[in-house]
Protein backbone atom coordinates (compact mmCIF):
# COMPACT_ATOMS: atom_id res chain seq x y z
CA UNK A 1 0.00 0.00 0.00
CA UNK A 2 1.34 3.36 -1.05
CA UNK A 3 0.39 6.35 -0.14
CA UNK A 4 0.13 8.80 -3.47
CA UNK A 5 -1.45 12.32 -1.78
CA UNK A 6 -0.98 13.86 1.60
CA UNK A 7 -2.95 17.34 1.93
CA UNK A 8 -3.66 19.04 5.01
CA UNK A 9 -7.72 19.85 5.19
CA UNK A 10 -9.44 21.30 8.73
CA UNK A 11 -6.80 20.02 10.31
CA UNK A 12 -6.66 16.71 9.61
CA UNK A 13 -5.30 14.98 6.03
CA UNK A 14 -6.98 14.51 3.13
CA UNK A 15 -4.79 11.33 1.73
CA UNK A 16 -5.13 9.00 -1.54
CA UNK A 17 -3.77 5.80 -1.33
CA UNK A 18 -2.44 2.66 -4.13
CA UNK A 19 -2.85 -0.96 -3.60
CA UNK A 20 -3.08 -4.00 -4.87
CA UNK A 21 -6.62 -6.06 -4.77
CA UNK A 22 -6.66 -9.12 -4.27
CA UNK A 23 -10.65 -9.33 -4.62
CA UNK A 24 -10.68 -7.04 -7.70
CA UNK A 25 -7.40 -8.24 -9.46
CA UNK A 26 -5.83 -4.99 -10.33
CA UNK A 27 -4.46 -2.05 -8.89
CA UNK A 28 -7.01 0.65 -7.05
CA UNK A 29 -7.08 3.73 -4.93
CA UNK A 30 -8.88 5.07 -2.22
CA UNK A 31 -8.93 8.16 -0.73
CA UNK A 32 -8.84 8.59 3.22
CA UNK A 33 -9.72 11.80 5.38
CA UNK A 34 -8.65 11.18 8.33
CA UNK A 35 -9.98 14.24 11.02
CA UNK A 36 -7.58 16.11 13.42
CA UNK A 37 -8.74 13.55 16.20
CA UNK A 38 -6.97 11.04 14.19
CA UNK A 39 -4.10 11.84 16.30
CA UNK A 40 -5.54 10.56 19.31
CA UNK A 41 -6.73 7.32 18.62
CA UNK A 42 -9.58 5.21 17.21
CA UNK A 43 -11.99 6.53 15.07
CA UNK A 44 -15.21 5.48 13.24
CA UNK A 45 -15.45 5.32 10.00
CA UNK A 46 -17.96 6.28 6.89
CA UNK A 47 -17.24 4.65 3.77
CA UNK A 48 -18.42 6.70 0.81
CA UNK A 49 -19.64 5.14 -2.66
CA UNK A 50 -19.60 7.40 -5.51
CA UNK A 51 -21.38 7.40 -9.13
CA UNK A 52 -21.05 6.43 -12.55
CA UNK A 53 -18.03 7.66 -14.04
CA UNK A 54 -16.53 8.75 -10.98
CA UNK A 55 -12.76 7.58 -9.32
CA UNK A 56 -12.03 7.73 -5.69
CA UNK A 57 -11.51 11.82 -6.54
CA UNK A 58 -14.63 13.11 -7.39
CA UNK A 59 -15.88 13.43 -3.11
CA UNK A 60 -12.92 14.55 -2.19
CA UNK A 61 -12.40 17.25 -4.49
CA UNK A 62 -16.14 18.55 -4.30
CA UNK A 63 -18.39 17.23 -1.27
CA UNK A 64 -17.07 19.64 1.09
CA UNK A 65 -17.00 16.93 3.49
CA UNK A 66 -14.46 16.91 5.50
CA UNK A 67 -15.34 20.22 7.46
CA UNK A 68 -17.98 18.00 8.88
CA UNK A 69 -15.68 14.75 9.15
CA UNK A 70 -13.42 16.94 11.63
CA UNK A 71 -16.14 18.39 13.36
CA UNK A 72 -17.78 14.84 14.15
CA UNK A 73 -14.07 13.20 14.59
CA UNK A 74 -15.06 10.45 11.76
CA UNK A 75 -12.84 8.74 9.20
CA UNK A 76 -14.08 8.96 5.75
CA UNK A 77 -13.10 6.36 3.12
CA UNK A 78 -13.82 6.86 -0.43
CA UNK A 79 -12.99 4.37 -2.79
CA UNK A 80 -12.89 4.10 -6.28
CA UNK A 81 -16.31 2.93 -8.59
CA UNK A 82 -14.93 -0.35 -10.68
CA UNK A 83 -11.54 -2.37 -11.09
CA UNK A 84 -9.21 -0.54 -12.99
CA UNK A 85 -6.63 -1.12 -15.79
CA UNK A 86 -5.94 -2.25 -19.20
CA UNK A 87 -5.88 -5.89 -18.21
CA UNK A 88 -9.68 -5.30 -17.10
CA UNK A 89 -12.94 -5.32 -18.98
CA UNK A 90 -14.22 -2.06 -20.23
CA UNK A 91 -16.95 -0.87 -22.39
CA UNK A 92 -17.45 2.36 -24.31
CA UNK A 93 -20.54 3.38 -22.46
CA UNK A 94 -20.49 5.53 -19.47
CA UNK A 95 -22.42 3.10 -17.80
CA UNK A 96 -21.13 0.11 -18.00
CA UNK A 97 -17.03 -1.33 -17.53
CA UNK A 98 -14.73 1.01 -15.66
CA UNK A 99 -16.55 3.71 -13.36
CA UNK A 100 -19.21 1.91 -13.63
CA UNK A 101 -18.71 -1.42 -11.35
CA UNK A 102 -22.63 -1.64 -9.50
CA UNK A 103 -20.94 -2.42 -6.32
CA UNK A 104 -21.82 -6.03 -7.01
CA UNK A 105 -20.29 -9.52 -8.05
CA UNK A 106 -20.51 -10.19 -11.76
CA UNK A 107 -21.13 -13.81 -12.20
CA UNK A 108 -20.97 -13.30 -16.32
CA UNK A 109 -18.26 -13.26 -18.42
CA UNK A 110 -15.99 -11.10 -19.17
CA UNK A 111 -17.00 -9.60 -16.33
CA UNK A 112 -16.66 -12.05 -12.68
CA UNK A 113 -12.86 -11.98 -13.54
CA UNK A 114 -12.27 -8.51 -12.08
CA UNK A 115 -15.95 -6.96 -11.25
CA UNK A 116 -16.41 -8.13 -7.80
CA UNK A 117 -16.74 -4.53 -6.18
CA UNK A 118 -19.32 -5.83 -3.40
CA UNK A 119 -16.63 -7.99 -2.15
CA UNK A 120 -14.21 -5.14 -2.51
CA UNK A 121 -15.98 -2.96 -0.32
CA UNK A 122 -17.84 -4.88 2.18
CA UNK A 123 -14.75 -7.27 2.78
CA UNK A 124 -11.49 -6.54 1.44
CA UNK A 125 -11.37 -2.50 2.16
CA UNK A 126 -12.40 -2.35 5.31
CA UNK A 127 -9.97 -5.22 6.39
CA UNK A 128 -7.23 -2.94 5.00
CA UNK A 129 -8.35 0.24 6.33
CA UNK A 130 -9.01 -1.45 10.02
CA UNK A 131 -5.57 -3.18 9.69
CA UNK A 132 -3.24 0.51 8.58
CA UNK A 133 -5.28 3.94 10.39
CA UNK A 134 -6.96 4.69 13.03
CA UNK A 135 -10.23 3.42 13.17
CA UNK A 136 -12.11 0.94 15.07
CA UNK A 137 -15.05 -1.42 14.14
CA UNK A 138 -17.83 1.59 13.98
CA UNK A 139 -18.79 1.40 10.48
CA UNK A 140 -21.18 3.74 8.06
CA UNK A 141 -21.94 3.50 4.73
CA UNK A 142 -23.29 6.11 2.66
CA UNK A 143 -23.31 7.25 -1.23
CA UNK A 144 -24.69 8.68 -4.17
CA UNK A 145 -26.76 7.36 -7.31
CA UNK A 146 -25.04 4.21 -8.43
CA UNK A 147 -22.96 4.73 -5.09
CA UNK A 148 -26.29 5.06 -3.04
CA UNK A 149 -27.35 1.91 -4.46
CA UNK A 150 -24.08 0.45 -3.89
CA UNK A 151 -24.55 1.80 -0.12
CA UNK A 152 -28.14 0.20 0.38
CA UNK A 153 -27.04 -3.40 -0.90
CA UNK A 154 -24.10 -3.46 0.94
CA UNK A 155 -25.81 -2.56 4.50
CA UNK A 156 -28.27 -4.80 3.67
CA UNK A 157 -26.64 -7.77 2.76
CA UNK A 158 -24.64 -7.08 5.62
CA UNK A 159 -26.67 -7.35 8.50
CA UNK A 160 -24.64 -6.21 12.07
CA UNK A 161 -21.91 -4.75 9.97
CA UNK A 162 -23.20 -0.80 9.53
CA UNK A 163 -24.71 1.67 12.13
CA UNK A 164 -26.09 3.51 9.94
CA UNK A 165 -26.69 3.80 6.11
CA UNK A 166 -27.57 6.56 4.31
CA UNK A 167 -27.97 7.61 0.45
CA UNK A 168 -28.16 10.68 -1.99
CA UNK A 169 -29.92 9.85 -5.20
CA UNK A 170 -29.85 6.47 -4.69
CA UNK A 171 -30.45 4.04 -7.36
CA UNK A 172 -33.56 2.05 -5.36
CA UNK A 173 -34.37 -0.11 -7.90
CA UNK A 174 -31.80 -1.09 -10.26
CA UNK A 175 -33.43 -3.73 -11.75
CA UNK A 176 -36.43 -1.81 -13.39
CA UNK A 177 -34.75 1.34 -14.85
CA UNK A 178 -32.11 1.79 -17.57
CA UNK A 179 -29.14 2.03 -16.21
CA UNK A 180 -29.81 -0.98 -13.91
CA UNK A 181 -31.17 -3.20 -16.64
CA UNK A 182 -28.09 -2.94 -18.89
CA UNK A 183 -25.33 -3.15 -16.16
CA UNK A 184 -27.48 -6.28 -14.13
CA UNK A 185 -27.59 -7.92 -18.14
CA UNK A 186 -24.19 -7.73 -18.16
CA UNK A 187 -22.59 -8.51 -14.96
CA UNK A 188 -25.46 -10.76 -13.81
CA UNK A 189 -26.53 -12.24 -16.64
CA UNK A 190 -30.69 -12.51 -18.16
CA UNK A 191 -32.19 -14.41 -15.27
CA UNK A 192 -33.97 -11.13 -13.75
CA UNK A 193 -34.79 -13.77 -10.39
CA UNK A 194 -30.56 -13.05 -9.32
CA UNK A 195 -30.82 -9.24 -9.77
CA UNK A 196 -33.11 -9.54 -7.08
CA UNK A 197 -29.58 -10.06 -4.19
CA UNK A 198 -28.73 -6.56 -5.89
CA UNK A 199 -31.64 -4.59 -5.87
CA UNK A 200 -32.52 -2.41 -2.57
CA UNK A 201 -35.88 -2.45 -3.32
CA UNK A 202 -36.17 -5.93 -3.43
CA UNK A 203 -33.68 -6.90 -0.29
CA UNK A 204 -35.79 -4.46 2.33
CA UNK A 205 -38.52 -7.01 1.74
CA UNK A 206 -36.54 -9.66 3.08
CA UNK A 207 -34.29 -7.50 5.29
CA UNK A 208 -33.67 -8.93 9.09
CA UNK A 209 -31.80 -6.10 10.72
CA UNK A 210 -34.43 -3.16 10.50
CA UNK A 211 -31.11 -0.68 9.81
CA UNK A 212 -32.82 2.68 9.01
CA UNK A 213 -32.41 3.97 5.70
CA UNK A 214 -31.84 8.09 5.45
CA UNK A 215 -32.24 8.83 1.95
CA UNK A 216 -31.66 12.66 0.44
CA UNK A 217 -33.39 12.81 -3.18
CA UNK A 218 -33.31 16.12 -4.93
CA UNK A 219 -36.92 17.18 -6.68
CA UNK A 220 -35.29 18.51 -9.89
CA UNK A 221 -32.81 15.54 -10.69
CA UNK A 222 -33.19 14.89 -14.34
CA UNK A 223 -32.56 11.05 -13.27
CA UNK A 224 -35.73 11.24 -10.99
CA UNK A 225 -38.34 9.73 -12.80
CA UNK A 226 -36.00 7.20 -15.32
CA UNK A 227 -33.30 6.00 -13.02
CA UNK A 228 -33.81 6.60 -9.86
CA UNK A 229 -37.45 6.67 -8.63
CA UNK A 230 -37.08 6.07 -5.02
CA UNK A 231 -41.47 5.41 -4.72
CA UNK A 232 -40.26 2.04 -5.39
CA UNK A 233 -38.41 2.00 -2.31
CA UNK A 234 -40.56 3.31 -0.36
CA UNK A 235 -43.00 0.98 -1.38
CA UNK A 236 -41.50 -1.49 -0.43
CA UNK A 237 -40.00 -0.36 3.34
CA UNK A 238 -43.32 0.70 3.99
CA UNK A 239 -45.27 -3.09 3.00
CA UNK A 240 -41.76 -4.38 4.66
CA UNK A 241 -42.37 -2.39 7.95
CA UNK A 242 -38.19 -0.98 7.03
CA UNK A 243 -37.79 1.95 8.26
CA UNK A 244 -37.07 4.40 5.65
CA UNK A 245 -36.39 8.66 5.87
CA UNK A 246 -36.83 9.97 2.25
CA UNK A 247 -36.35 13.67 2.35
CA UNK A 248 -37.49 15.02 -0.89
CA UNK A 249 -35.50 18.49 -1.65
CA UNK A 250 -37.23 20.37 -4.13
CA UNK A 251 -35.15 22.45 -6.77
CA UNK A 252 -32.20 20.48 -6.23
CA UNK A 253 -30.73 18.24 -8.89
CA UNK A 254 -28.40 15.47 -9.49
CA UNK A 255 -25.17 17.40 -8.53
CA UNK A 256 -22.40 17.64 -6.17
CA UNK A 257 -23.88 21.13 -5.60
CA UNK A 258 -26.80 18.54 -4.10
CA UNK A 259 -24.73 16.76 -1.94
CA UNK A 260 -22.28 19.26 -0.66
CA UNK A 261 -25.65 21.14 0.71
CA UNK A 262 -26.81 18.25 2.38
CA UNK A 263 -23.43 16.15 3.29
CA UNK A 264 -23.38 17.82 6.49
CA UNK A 265 -26.83 16.27 7.72
CA UNK A 266 -25.56 12.98 6.40
CA UNK A 267 -22.18 13.24 8.76
CA UNK A 268 -23.85 14.57 11.43
CA UNK A 269 -26.27 11.21 11.23
CA UNK A 270 -23.85 8.79 11.05
CA UNK A 271 -21.92 10.31 13.60
CA UNK A 272 -24.68 10.52 16.22
CA UNK A 273 -24.79 6.83 15.55
CA UNK A 274 -20.98 6.02 15.57
CA UNK A 275 -20.58 7.91 18.51
CA UNK A 276 -23.45 6.85 20.31
CA UNK A 277 -22.47 3.60 20.21
CA UNK A 278 -18.89 4.39 21.22
CA UNK A 279 -20.48 6.77 24.18
CA UNK A 280 -22.44 3.81 25.45
CA UNK A 281 -18.78 1.39 25.70
CA UNK A 282 -17.77 4.52 27.04
CA UNK A 283 -19.73 4.98 29.97
CA UNK A 284 -19.80 1.15 30.55
CA UNK A 285 -16.05 1.33 31.08
CA UNK A 286 -16.54 3.90 33.18
CA UNK A 287 -19.48 2.95 35.54
CA UNK A 288 -18.20 3.06 39.27
CA UNK A 289 -17.09 -0.52 40.64
CA UNK A 290 -15.05 -1.47 43.88
CA UNK A 291 -12.33 -2.61 41.91
CA UNK A 292 -11.50 -5.73 43.62
CA UNK A 293 -11.96 -7.63 40.71
CA UNK A 294 -15.56 -9.29 42.00
CA UNK A 295 -17.11 -9.18 38.57
CA UNK B 1 -26.02 37.74 -21.06
CA UNK B 2 -27.01 34.04 -21.07
CA UNK B 3 -27.45 32.04 -18.01
CA UNK B 4 -26.16 28.36 -19.01
CA UNK B 5 -25.96 27.21 -15.38
CA UNK B 6 -28.39 26.69 -12.71
CA UNK B 7 -27.78 24.85 -9.62
CA UNK B 8 -29.57 24.68 -6.38
CA UNK B 9 -26.97 24.86 -3.60
CA UNK B 10 -27.51 25.43 -0.04
CA UNK B 11 -30.89 27.10 -0.08
CA UNK B 12 -29.53 29.58 -2.97
CA UNK B 13 -28.46 29.35 -6.92
CA UNK B 14 -24.69 28.36 -8.44
CA UNK B 15 -24.97 29.78 -11.63
CA UNK B 16 -23.11 30.43 -14.72
CA UNK B 17 -23.54 32.88 -16.93
CA UNK B 18 -21.85 33.78 -20.86
CA UNK B 19 -21.70 37.11 -22.30
CA UNK B 20 -19.76 39.29 -24.85
CA UNK B 21 -16.98 41.01 -22.98
CA UNK B 22 -16.72 44.73 -25.00
CA UNK B 23 -13.39 45.36 -22.53
CA UNK B 24 -11.68 41.88 -23.65
CA UNK B 25 -13.34 41.28 -27.28
CA UNK B 26 -14.45 37.75 -26.60
CA UNK B 27 -16.94 35.77 -24.91
CA UNK B 28 -16.43 35.25 -21.08
CA UNK B 29 -18.01 32.86 -18.55
CA UNK B 30 -18.09 33.93 -14.68
CA UNK B 31 -19.85 32.05 -12.09
CA UNK B 32 -22.54 33.83 -9.29
CA UNK B 33 -23.92 32.39 -6.40
CA UNK B 34 -27.08 33.56 -5.13
CA UNK B 35 -27.83 32.76 -1.38
CA UNK B 36 -31.26 32.47 -0.16
CA UNK B 37 -31.15 35.80 1.29
CA UNK B 38 -31.40 37.29 -2.65
CA UNK B 39 -34.49 36.72 -2.76
CA UNK B 40 -35.07 39.24 -0.71
CA UNK B 41 -33.68 42.48 -1.56
CA UNK B 42 -29.85 43.90 -2.00
CA UNK B 43 -26.60 42.05 -0.90
CA UNK B 44 -22.80 42.61 -0.75
CA UNK B 45 -20.51 40.87 -3.35
CA UNK B 46 -17.33 39.10 -2.72
CA UNK B 47 -15.49 39.06 -5.92
CA UNK B 48 -13.29 35.69 -6.54
CA UNK B 49 -10.34 35.51 -8.64
CA UNK B 50 -8.93 32.36 -9.39
CA UNK B 51 -5.24 30.63 -10.06
CA UNK B 52 -3.07 29.87 -13.18
CA UNK B 53 -4.98 27.12 -15.18
CA UNK B 54 -8.23 27.68 -13.55
CA UNK B 55 -11.79 29.23 -15.67
CA UNK B 56 -14.63 30.23 -13.48
CA UNK B 57 -15.28 26.25 -12.71
CA UNK B 58 -12.87 25.34 -10.08
CA UNK B 59 -13.61 27.88 -7.51
CA UNK B 60 -17.30 26.88 -7.34
CA UNK B 61 -17.06 22.96 -7.40
CA UNK B 62 -14.03 22.58 -4.72
CA UNK B 63 -14.12 25.71 -2.29
CA UNK B 64 -16.92 25.20 -0.80
CA UNK B 65 -17.80 28.44 0.06
CA UNK B 66 -21.58 28.62 -1.00
CA UNK B 67 -22.33 27.18 2.47
CA UNK B 68 -20.35 30.34 4.13
CA UNK B 69 -22.04 32.98 1.80
CA UNK B 70 -25.58 31.37 2.38
CA UNK B 71 -24.73 31.31 6.20
CA UNK B 72 -23.61 35.83 5.48
CA UNK B 73 -26.05 36.59 3.03
CA UNK B 74 -23.36 37.44 0.46
CA UNK B 75 -23.14 36.79 -3.36
CA UNK B 76 -20.07 35.49 -4.70
CA UNK B 77 -18.94 36.22 -8.55
CA UNK B 78 -15.99 34.25 -9.67
CA UNK B 79 -15.30 34.92 -13.18
CA UNK B 80 -12.16 33.39 -15.62
CA UNK B 81 -8.94 34.01 -15.27
CA UNK B 82 -8.47 35.33 -18.55
CA UNK B 83 -9.31 36.19 -21.67
CA UNK B 84 -10.88 33.25 -23.87
CA UNK B 85 -11.09 31.72 -27.40
CA UNK B 86 -9.41 31.08 -31.04
CA UNK B 87 -8.97 34.75 -31.61
CA UNK B 88 -7.61 35.27 -28.55
CA UNK B 89 -3.44 34.61 -28.75
CA UNK B 90 -2.41 32.23 -26.35
CA UNK B 91 0.74 30.72 -25.40
CA UNK B 92 2.13 26.53 -24.50
CA UNK B 93 2.86 27.24 -21.39
CA UNK B 94 0.42 26.83 -18.73
CA UNK B 95 1.50 30.44 -16.60
CA UNK B 96 1.12 32.31 -19.93
CA UNK B 97 -1.65 33.27 -22.62
CA UNK B 98 -5.23 31.45 -21.29
CA UNK B 99 -5.44 30.48 -18.37
CA UNK B 100 -2.80 33.36 -17.32
CA UNK B 101 -4.43 36.23 -17.71
CA UNK B 102 -2.62 37.71 -14.46
CA UNK B 103 -5.48 40.73 -13.77
CA UNK B 104 -3.37 42.94 -15.73
CA UNK B 105 -4.23 45.14 -18.89
CA UNK B 106 -1.46 44.18 -21.38
CA UNK B 107 0.44 47.10 -23.36
CA UNK B 108 2.47 44.41 -25.41
CA UNK B 109 1.45 43.16 -28.31
CA UNK B 110 0.42 40.55 -29.35
CA UNK B 111 -1.25 40.56 -26.03
CA UNK B 112 -2.55 44.10 -25.82
CA UNK B 113 -5.58 43.32 -28.07
CA UNK B 114 -7.47 41.18 -25.64
CA UNK B 115 -5.27 40.88 -22.38
CA UNK B 116 -7.18 43.69 -20.08
CA UNK B 117 -8.13 41.31 -17.39
CA UNK B 118 -7.73 43.93 -14.91
CA UNK B 119 -10.31 46.45 -16.12
CA UNK B 120 -12.16 43.77 -16.73
CA UNK B 121 -12.87 42.35 -13.22
CA UNK B 122 -12.23 46.45 -12.02
CA UNK B 123 -15.36 47.91 -14.12
CA UNK B 124 -16.90 45.63 -16.42
CA UNK B 125 -17.74 42.90 -15.01
CA UNK B 126 -19.46 45.06 -11.65
CA UNK B 127 -21.51 47.21 -13.84
CA UNK B 128 -22.62 43.94 -15.28
CA UNK B 129 -23.44 42.27 -11.98
CA UNK B 130 -24.29 45.39 -10.36
CA UNK B 131 -26.78 45.90 -13.41
CA UNK B 132 -28.18 42.50 -13.19
CA UNK B 133 -28.62 40.76 -9.74
CA UNK B 134 -29.79 41.77 -6.58
CA UNK B 135 -26.48 43.57 -5.44
CA UNK B 136 -25.60 46.90 -3.80
CA UNK B 137 -22.16 48.65 -3.94
CA UNK B 138 -20.47 46.80 -1.06
CA UNK B 139 -17.73 45.04 -2.60
CA UNK B 140 -15.10 42.63 -1.09
CA UNK B 141 -12.50 40.72 -3.37
CA UNK B 142 -10.15 38.13 -3.03
CA UNK B 143 -8.86 35.21 -4.59
CA UNK B 144 -5.84 32.82 -4.88
CA UNK B 145 -2.09 32.50 -6.19
CA UNK B 146 -1.87 34.55 -9.28
CA UNK B 147 -5.65 35.54 -8.19
CA UNK B 148 -4.24 36.34 -5.11
CA UNK B 149 -2.23 38.81 -6.50
CA UNK B 150 -5.46 39.97 -8.79
CA UNK B 151 -7.39 40.63 -5.84
CA UNK B 152 -4.37 42.84 -3.74
CA UNK B 153 -3.37 44.70 -6.96
CA UNK B 154 -7.26 45.43 -7.99
CA UNK B 155 -7.70 46.62 -4.41
CA UNK B 156 -4.70 48.51 -4.04
CA UNK B 157 -5.14 50.13 -7.54
CA UNK B 158 -8.92 51.26 -6.69
CA UNK B 159 -9.24 53.02 -3.55
CA UNK B 160 -12.91 53.34 -1.83
CA UNK B 161 -14.05 50.31 -4.55
CA UNK B 162 -13.63 47.83 -1.90
CA UNK B 163 -14.66 47.37 1.80
CA UNK B 164 -11.98 44.56 2.18
CA UNK B 165 -9.78 42.28 0.46
CA UNK B 166 -7.53 38.71 1.48
CA UNK B 167 -5.77 36.17 -0.47
CA UNK B 168 -4.72 32.67 -0.47
CA UNK B 169 -1.27 31.97 -1.24
CA UNK B 170 -0.96 35.23 -3.33
CA UNK B 171 2.00 36.16 -5.96
CA UNK B 172 2.87 38.95 -3.44
CA UNK B 173 5.66 39.92 -5.83
CA UNK B 174 5.58 39.31 -9.40
CA UNK B 175 8.46 41.46 -10.35
CA UNK B 176 10.60 39.27 -8.44
CA UNK B 177 9.43 35.68 -9.28
CA UNK B 178 8.95 33.52 -12.28
CA UNK B 179 5.95 33.38 -13.15
CA UNK B 180 5.70 37.26 -12.72
CA UNK B 181 8.76 37.73 -14.30
CA UNK B 182 7.20 35.54 -17.30
CA UNK B 183 4.00 36.84 -17.23
CA UNK B 184 4.74 40.66 -17.14
CA UNK B 185 7.91 40.64 -19.63
CA UNK B 186 5.13 39.33 -22.11
CA UNK B 187 1.99 41.38 -21.11
CA UNK B 188 4.17 44.56 -20.26
CA UNK B 189 7.46 44.54 -21.83
CA UNK B 190 11.12 44.80 -20.61
CA UNK B 191 10.69 47.78 -18.75
CA UNK B 192 10.84 46.99 -15.25
CA UNK B 193 9.87 50.32 -13.68
CA UNK B 194 6.34 49.79 -15.62
CA UNK B 195 5.77 46.50 -13.73
CA UNK B 196 5.80 48.61 -10.63
CA UNK B 197 2.01 49.18 -10.77
CA UNK B 198 0.87 45.61 -11.17
CA UNK B 199 3.05 44.59 -8.19
CA UNK B 200 1.41 44.39 -4.82
CA UNK B 201 4.56 44.60 -2.76
CA UNK B 202 5.36 47.77 -4.85
CA UNK B 203 1.88 49.56 -4.82
CA UNK B 204 1.63 49.23 -1.26
CA UNK B 205 4.70 51.50 -0.44
CA UNK B 206 2.11 54.14 -1.68
CA UNK B 207 -1.38 53.25 -0.90
CA UNK B 208 -3.44 56.07 -0.31
CA UNK B 209 -6.07 54.17 1.28
CA UNK B 210 -4.98 51.80 4.06
CA UNK B 211 -7.53 49.14 3.34
CA UNK B 212 -6.33 45.84 5.94
CA UNK B 213 -4.76 43.51 3.62
CA UNK B 214 -5.72 39.76 4.91
CA UNK B 215 -3.43 37.22 3.61
CA UNK B 216 -3.32 32.96 4.42
CA UNK B 217 -0.58 30.92 3.24
CA UNK B 218 0.61 27.30 3.48
CA UNK B 219 3.45 26.97 5.61
CA UNK B 220 3.98 23.29 2.97
CA UNK B 221 2.47 25.21 0.18
CA UNK B 222 5.46 23.87 -3.08
CA UNK B 223 5.68 27.27 -4.47
CA UNK B 224 6.03 29.29 -1.00
CA UNK B 225 10.11 30.24 -1.37
CA UNK B 226 10.37 30.38 -5.48
CA UNK B 227 7.16 32.09 -6.60
CA UNK B 228 5.11 33.79 -3.46
CA UNK B 229 7.56 35.31 -1.06
CA UNK B 230 5.21 36.66 1.23
CA UNK B 231 7.78 38.33 3.30
CA UNK B 232 8.27 40.55 0.47
CA UNK B 233 4.34 41.87 0.77
CA UNK B 234 5.32 41.56 4.67
CA UNK B 235 8.53 43.84 4.45
CA UNK B 236 6.57 46.62 2.66
CA UNK B 237 3.61 46.89 4.51
CA UNK B 238 5.99 47.00 7.52
CA UNK B 239 7.93 49.86 5.94
CA UNK B 240 5.26 51.52 4.53
CA UNK B 241 2.50 51.14 7.79
CA UNK B 242 0.40 49.95 5.49
CA UNK B 243 -2.11 46.95 7.99
CA UNK B 244 -0.86 43.48 7.01
CA UNK B 245 -2.65 40.38 8.35
CA UNK B 246 -0.07 37.74 7.28
CA UNK B 247 -1.16 34.16 8.31
CA UNK B 248 1.08 30.92 8.13
CA UNK B 249 -0.57 27.91 8.38
CA UNK B 250 1.75 25.32 9.21
CA UNK B 251 1.50 21.61 6.90
CA UNK B 252 -0.95 23.76 4.25
CA UNK B 253 -0.11 23.31 0.47
CA UNK B 254 -1.37 25.46 -2.88
CA UNK B 255 -4.18 23.41 -3.40
CA UNK B 256 -8.17 23.79 -2.80
CA UNK B 257 -7.90 21.92 0.15
CA UNK B 258 -6.34 25.06 1.70
CA UNK B 259 -8.34 27.04 0.31
CA UNK B 260 -11.51 24.80 1.85
CA UNK B 261 -10.16 24.82 5.21
CA UNK B 262 -9.67 28.31 5.49
CA UNK B 263 -12.60 30.20 3.06
CA UNK B 264 -14.95 30.18 5.74
CA UNK B 265 -12.69 32.33 7.88
CA UNK B 266 -12.26 35.04 5.04
CA UNK B 267 -16.06 34.62 4.45
CA UNK B 268 -16.78 36.12 7.30
CA UNK B 269 -14.30 38.32 7.58
CA UNK B 270 -15.39 39.64 4.41
CA UNK B 271 -18.98 39.75 5.66
CA UNK B 272 -18.32 41.98 8.71
CA UNK B 273 -17.05 44.46 6.65
CA UNK B 274 -19.37 44.46 4.35
CA UNK B 275 -22.60 43.81 5.97
CA UNK B 276 -20.81 46.39 8.79
CA UNK B 277 -20.98 49.49 6.98
CA UNK B 278 -24.77 48.51 5.97
CA UNK B 279 -25.43 48.38 9.14
CA UNK B 280 -24.15 51.56 9.78
CA UNK B 281 -26.28 53.30 6.77
CA UNK B 282 -29.15 50.93 8.20
CA UNK B 283 -29.06 53.03 11.72
CA UNK B 284 -28.53 56.50 9.91
CA UNK B 285 -31.92 55.22 8.31
CA UNK B 286 -33.63 54.43 10.82
CA UNK B 287 -32.87 57.29 13.17
CA UNK B 288 -35.64 58.79 14.39
CA UNK B 289 -37.05 61.98 13.50
CA UNK B 290 -39.76 64.28 14.21
CA UNK B 291 -41.38 63.51 10.50
CA UNK B 292 -41.65 66.71 9.48
CA UNK B 293 -39.14 67.37 6.65
CA UNK B 294 -37.61 69.85 8.60
CA UNK B 295 -34.18 67.97 7.55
Amino acid sequence: MERIEHRACFGGWQDVYRHESKVLGCTMKFAVYLPPQAANGKLPVLYWLSGLTCSEQNFITKAGAQRYAAEHGVVIVAPDTSPRGEQVMDDDGYDLGQGAGFYLNATEQPWATHYRMFDYVADELPALVEAHFPVGDARAISGHSMGGHGALVVALRNPGRYRSVSAFSPIVAPSKVPWGEKAFGAYLGEDRQAWKQWDASELVRSATEKLPLLVDQGGDDEFLDTQLRPQLLQAAAVAAGHPLQLRMRPGYDHSYYFIASFIGEHIAHHAAALHGEAKVHAGVAHEPHDGCGRH
